[in-house]
């Protein structure tokens, strides 16, 4: 075996969460080398997702360096992570799939990971500690990945390598909300030729059902959401009908069918139904990253951008530079966005 | 076209609720032909069914004849009932298939007929009346079976043909029970070899879902229910592992996976979970009938009654007269029964 070489700590920067919805504090960070089946990434472009600002303002687990949804070339390999060499282009994913637990070699298409599933409390998966410090103090991981920083380090089963040629800046978005809509629509409901199908809520993650269902030639998608400014957005992706609620006095809620639900709501997370309404064989399926296994399938969803099957640039409504990344949280807040692509180099 | 026979009023006995909760009254009612598309059955043999005691229990329509687990001869044919004819064996059920609308049609499989489907008012689908009187009095019926009398009349497309050699006095059970337990395991569920499946609340419905995991080769088949007397029945139709939660000082149900709702809860009628528990994938699927289009799929579980693939016989717990039905109530609601069959004629 030939010697593999020590990587060292890296002093970087990374966008840091001091408590719970204060604005990021950019900060000199050091980043540990890769532990075994890691790998250091330095991101290129991570955008910002729905969840991140949930988890800013929701939970508690401070110093934290959020972000899930990226891309970037590997920098270091940890032992065993043979899968990667320095160079790689990689997406990072929030879930991973370690090839080998029940749920990974099911055949029922779990994505489960039993190993490498949503990591929540701030750290790494193999040894529950954190591959980020200041000055010696952790600062804590989100979902495993943290990509608002310069560097970071990764379990190997939790990044994809995708071809050096694919634009990085674009493809950050199917490592979350464009795969998880996509998914949602493919995967889990399955939509079928001649469907009806309803949004609530046309983020990037809704609007990526539309797309979905559109290519699966659902006849009627009917977008539902209280911000008007997302009307024009939605025909972009095949939204057929746009609804908000507000233009109604009575509730627009009705039908049988399946209910899919996905992502993390910032409130009420109590889900309640009167019993009748499943007694005539309605489904709720949850789904995380739109039941995809992130390792296996994303480098088709990666094809599919290349032969223009589905569409990614149309989600990025501003490119900011990292230093820009509150002004990310801002637009989101304020539904002024779809997805924010921060260059971290810019 | 020749003429077609009117048949007269019959006058006959029927176990009436007057009142929730209170005692069945054996009365004379009279029972109108049949309308059109309608048949008049002579009940041979029903069995009594948990939802009948909860809708006896909290549903405000009275004066009602209970009963919707049933089988019978056909005893006159409404105009257009052309797939019968007298003296035709068939099994009611309380979920119709009228196998022209949009879900008896539709390529997903779908029961839930839109035209006959699960009648909550006390009424016959066709024209919202009664077939059922005392002396002008109309007498509500339930889910357009009402099998508490000595004659009945349903819709034609709630009733089902089955060959006259299998005997009625068995095969009643799978005109709902043992049927939609059936059904939640192989359709609902689609439990596959190896699954491990928990069933909560051993009733027929919940022991049938037994059967079906066994048949299809479940490796652990847990049964829980708080009744300790539901141990020993719950092995003959393959439950591996039986669990009393009242023998626990924790909650015992965790774990991952799908969850499949039957039946008619008396108490708590408002389902509430955690949003998390979907975000990881979980699955809360409403049936009803255990997913069984009912004149399409229930002759083939009577031709896998005959071959003895499936069980029924050992459900029956009790065989009573007509006159008895209220000691089938109170061995109900005892917990000392599974099904207690009632034998119209005895």
């Amino acid at each position: 075996m030939p010697p593999i070489k020590q990587a060292d700590v890296i002093t970087c920067k990374a966008a840091v969460a001091w408590g719970a919805g204060e604005a990021l504090v950019m900060e000199q960070v050091q980043v540990s080398p890769p532990h075994p089946h890691e790998i250091r990434i330095k991101v290129v472009c991570t955008s910002l997702c729905r969840s991140d600002i949930t988890a800013w303002n929701s939970q508690a687990i401070f110093p934290r360096i959020f972000g899930h949804e990226a891309s970037g070339i590997v920098e270091s390999v940890g032992q065993g992570a043979d899968e990667f060499k320095e160079g790689d282009h990689v997406l990072t994913v929030f879930t991973g799939e370690c090839m080998t637990c029940r749920h990974c070699t099911s055949g029922k298409k779990s994505n489960m990971c039993q190993v490498l599933g949503l990591e929540r409390r701030g750290l790494m998966h193999s040894d529950q500690t954190t591959r980020f410090s200041i000055n010696g103090q952790p600062i804590y991981h989100y979902c495993a990945v943290s990509s608002f920083s310069e560097y970071t380090v990764v379990h190997s089963g939790c990044a994809v390598k995708v071809t050096p040629t694919v634009p990085l800046e674009k493809i950050c978005l199917l490592s979350c909300g464009v795969a998880a809509g996509l998914g949602a629509a493919w995967n889990v409901a399955d939509i079928s030729k001649g469907s009806t199908v309803v949004i609530f809520g046309l983020g990037t993650v809704g609007l990526s059902v539309a797309q979905g269902a559109k290519i699966r030639g659902a006849t009627q998608i009917i977008g539902v959401d209280t911000n008007p400014e997302k009307r024009d957005k939605a025909k972009v992706f095949g939204i057929t009908k746009f609804i908000n609620p507000n233009d109604y006095n009575e509730p627009i809620q009705q039908g049988w069918g399946l209910t899919v639900t996905l992502g993390v709501p910032e409130v009420r997370p109590e889900i309640a139904a009167h019993y009748g309404l499943f007694l005539t064989g309605r489904t709720l399926r949850g789904s995380l990253f739109g039941g995809w296994k992130p390792k296996s399938d994303l480098p088709s969803l990666v094809d599919m951008y290349i032969k223009k099957e589905i569409q990614i640039d149309e989600f990025i409504t501003h490119n900011l530079s990292f230093g820009d990344i509150n002004n990310a949280f801002n637009l989101m807040r304020e539904g002024k966005c779809l997805r924010c692509v921060i260059h971290m180099s810019k």
